[in-house]
């Protein structure tokens, strides 16, 4: 198999299977007040300090609420901030190619009245003037990815310059990134981004999938300005119930702590593929090339060739691509991500996402790119309608 | 280790390690549409298919979501069904000693101006009178456990005749039954219990925590009386979006399947070591015997003992006993549901739970029935304040 849908998920790495492993045996509740559940409580507080290391974040300054994933995460932020206070008309800001966790929740919010405004991103770029102009009294929460997960777009350049802008325009907005796509791809942490809250997830860092976290401000959670989406038990200081996924929480801060010291190296190869491969692809194929691209996500246009063809191509071969976010793709919408980029319908529907981890080498690549070279012959040929 | 601690959680089973360990190699995101995310959604049906023979239902007449867990759940069914439809005056009924994951959407809900109504369960019993009384046309939603949590009092022997009258007096009431405590422990299906969602949980049944599952009546779904809690991709028919933790859900799916076919010999087992343990408590202690007892729980409340003392008595001899529930206890707050059932405060602060599974020995309820009386005689005497 040659693997190049490291933003959809990526494998277990060896950390992570190993914490997985340890929690496997240390199976406590980490609620319960006996010695299975502080050992369970044990593994939980590990992971725990490995995130905060990772992200450069004071335990003092943030609070770590662990999720079932970057989804959950996403919403906690958005429901959370938005119906812990009630503005008389609430506004909310975010870009128009954020993820479907953000902008679905924004979608029931409005139709509870709330305004939200969607500042463009075309090319990548996010709109500044557009974004400075909406921000105003009204406005409870921006929220703006670090890096797209469809183009590889890094908004993250300009997001602490519009984020310091925010809150000087407004000191209560609350600032929120969801930074998925960009944990351990590209530097991260409270300082370099001004947010109040950061959301992050396992699966897409070699940990297991339905783990997650939301960084937040201990500012934020003082003023009562987050209210839990998921009620109950009250672990996680109240802002996120029930029994902990202890396995997935232990494999998550393996994954980080196996991966954190050398992601900077990690990422310079992946930028070195990344480039080998942007420079070899045929001349028939178009780059999607955002302003500040991140180094592990390629966006490529076809001639004439459906996307969800292509995919089932290379998926014959054994080569797994994608033909935009795993999660939009599999309701079978076109992408709103890609049209906010710029591409027209038919573009969009012959766009494939190429991405990539340390684990993939040149010679997959090349492989690849034959088989790219391929189906570009066979495929156009006998084009699907 | 002598574990008696099985309703704040369980060891895993070797059924669920095993697809755990399968999980961990087949890492593809169920939502990509390549053979990689075909592998992941494999593993994801397979362990809904054994689910759905576990409940005895249909897949045409029930959907079965899979949720972060049984809080999870419990929070879908509240928050879902009552958000999604706006009556002018809307009511829900439930126990009143129903898990927090039930009881703190409610108490949401009635700050939203929903009318929560708490039916009494003294001595283990649902008042039908009063519940049935409760039942109008505003009623969205009524939930009823089908086994409690700490007293281990089944109410599930009258919830079937409850939900038909209250379906006959009120045919849009949505029935829900959280079952976390029940399945895989009683005969548990929606014909058993007359219920149009079920929550199960993993964690209880020898699986991994950080999965559970919502079983929702499909016509509640074409009827829109269901709402998502967590949006986003649409993964669950929409009902729960988020890339699905496929290590917790196999890992489900293998508990379930492992032990499914043995339950009712395993649960005759664990009623009997039950009876074992209570026909040689020591005389100073009382048992909070409920009406229709579940086979693998007993409270029991000491002599002028506070329960921390005699939990953290019991722990530094290698015991794991509790003293409520595992999701209250961490709060310290007390038992409101030992409370509902009968007991004063004095005697609320002094029950134990102890919860049995089939792994459990006579030799290990010796042992235990040892440390309590060599407590009672230390512990009352220098009793805490």
């Amino acid at each position: 198999m040659i693997y190049l849908d490291n933003s959809a998920t990526t494998p277990l790495c060896v950390g992570a299977r190993e914490k997985i492993e340890e929690a496997m045996d240390r199976f406590g509740n980490p609620s319960s007040l006996h010695f299975a559940g502080n050992d369970g409580a044990t593994l939980k507080n590990e992971a725990r300090d490995v995130l905060y290391r990772a992200l450069d974040a004071r335990k003092d300054r943030f609070s770590l609420i662990f999720t079932s994933g970057g989804t959950e995460a996403n919403n906690l932020a958005i429901f959370g901030a938005a119906r812990a206070k009630r503005y008389k008309n609430p506004k909310i800001l975010v870009s128009d190619s954020e993820h479907p966790s953000i902008l679905e929740p924004c979608a029931r919010l409005a139709e509870e009245g709330f305004k939200v405004v969607k500042i463009s991103t075309r090319g990548g770029m996010l709109d500044e003037e557009e974004f400075l102009s909406e921000i105003d009294g009204n406005t409870v929460l921006v929220s703006v990815m670090t890096v797209n997960n469809e183009t590889g777009a890094v908004y993250g350049e300009s997001i602490k310059k519009l984020f310091e802008s925010a809150h000087r325009i407004n000191p209560k907005v609350i600032c929120h990134t969801d930074a998925v796509q960009a944990f351990l791809k590209i530097p991260l942490s409270p300082r370099l981004t001004g947010a109040d809250m950061i959301t992050v997830s396992s699966h897409k860092v070699h940990g297991p999938k339905g783990c997650g976290a939301l960084l937040v401000s201990r500012e934020i959670l003082k003023k009562k300005a987050l209210l839990p989406v998921v009620c109950g038990g009250g672990q996680e200081e109240g802002y996120r119930s029930g029994t902990e996924n202890t396995l997935g929480i232990a494999g998550f801060g393996g994954a980080v702590h196996e991966n954190m010291k050398t992601f900077e190296n990690d990422m310079k190869k992946v930028a070195e593929l990344r480039t080998y491969l942007l420079c070899r692809l045929p001349k028939e194929v178009s780059v999607n090339l955002p302003a500040v691209p991140a180094p592990h996500i390629l966006s490529i246009t076809l001639p004439n060739i459906k996307s969800q063809t292509a995919l089932n191509f290379f998926s014959g071969k054994k080569i797994c691509v994608s033909s935009g976010s795993a999660c939009s793709s599999n309701g079978g919408h076109r992408s709103y991500v890609l049209r906010a980029f710029g591409l027209d319908d038919f573009q969009a529907d012959s766009t494939l996402r190429i991405s990539l981890s340390k684990e993939n080498t040149k010679e997959e690549l090349d492989t690849f790119l034959e088989a790219l070279r391929e189906g570009i012959n066979q495929l156009v040929r006998f084009k699907s309608v």
